[in-house]
């Protein structure tokens, strides 16, 4: 096999511990955690049906790639939950030394797209970097307003943190944040919220 | 809410339930079996890595949503194993079933580029359909070959079944199949393959 490919594979078999690596939020139809590789799955469907509610044009591949990628410094990192502010402290030295090792193992090219890609998501900064990280934030709300067991009831979460963790959503999709501040608020009226 | 992206967002809930869809393909690193989302997941990203090994030119935005989308009446339908000659004989009636309500819960214009994105798939004639399934056929044999466990071995498949399985990857990528038929022989060898 040619090296170039070897290396490919080789990433490929690396990054299949991201299913392993389990977020806080449950599935809707089942008793257990979901994992960062259905989850990036799921937020690559949401890109492709809700780019038209994206404030600004978006790329639609790139955000896309990015939602694909964006997880991906987990496998090393694990999965920092939102609202744990000490796990918090050193989620980004963590998660840089995931992404020189996983991205590192990359070709020539490939290393860099990813790696960059990874970068823009969490700078937010682009069109679409914002609209990826509504993505990232609308869809555990999803989950925990719809679903039978809820991350925010096993973690005693407020509203406040809610608000706070939720708010970015409005700079990449307006019509985005007005529904989940509707979730939020019918989440607290129905005691699903501290 | 308006109507359009209330539709989008019931379509997103609905088909979280293809998190609860299993395969007969063991993941890497636990021994479980994995689910068709986080199976989607790893396609779309080897679609990103892989993409340069094509036959021919491929347009890796549709070869991305193709397998973001192919398994999507597996809702409905569920995962019909390869080697399961009983349940192949209804496999497309089911899963026509199922692409019709379920690419039916989404508005307009999403609808008919969803089912003509499965449609494409199913039918392996583009080159980005015959890509996508060299893919999805590759997968399951990487994870026979380089994991500990192997449904190979739970339902005694043979080297005959897997190579008429896997022939196609050379439709799509001729550097696929030469490193897929290495790694059927390897397995034979060691054993793996009946």
């Amino acid at each position: 096999m040619q090296a170039r490919l070897h290396d490919q594979i080789h990433f490929i078999l690396e990054v299949d511990k991201l299913k392993n690596v389990l977020r806080r939020t449950y599935i809707l139809n089942e008793p257990r955690r979901e994992n960062s590789a259905e989850h990036s799955w799921q937020l690559a469907l949401m890109a492709m049906l809700l780019a038209e509610h994206a404030n600004e044009a978006v790329d639609v591949t790139k955000v896309l790639k990015m939602v694909l990628v964006h997880d991906i410094v987990e496998v090393d990192a694990g999965d920092t939950f939102t609202y744990d502010e000490v796990g918090k402290l050193d989620k980004a030295e963590r998660e840089e030394r995931a992404a020189d090792r996983l991205f590192g193992l990359l070709p020539e090219g490939q290393a860099t797209e990813f790696r960059t890609l990874w970068d823009e998501f969490e700078a937010r900064e682009s069109p679409e970097a914002r609209f990826a990280n509504s993505l990232d934030r609308l869809m555990p709300l999803l989950h925990n307003a719809y679903g039978e067991r809820s991350s925010w009831a096993d973690h005693q979460v407020s509203k406040a943190q809610v608000m706070e963790r939720c708010s970015p959503i409005g700079d990449g999709s307006q019509p985005l944040w007005e529904m989940a501040r509707a979730l939020i608020e019918g989440a607290f009226e129905d005691g699903k919220l501290g």
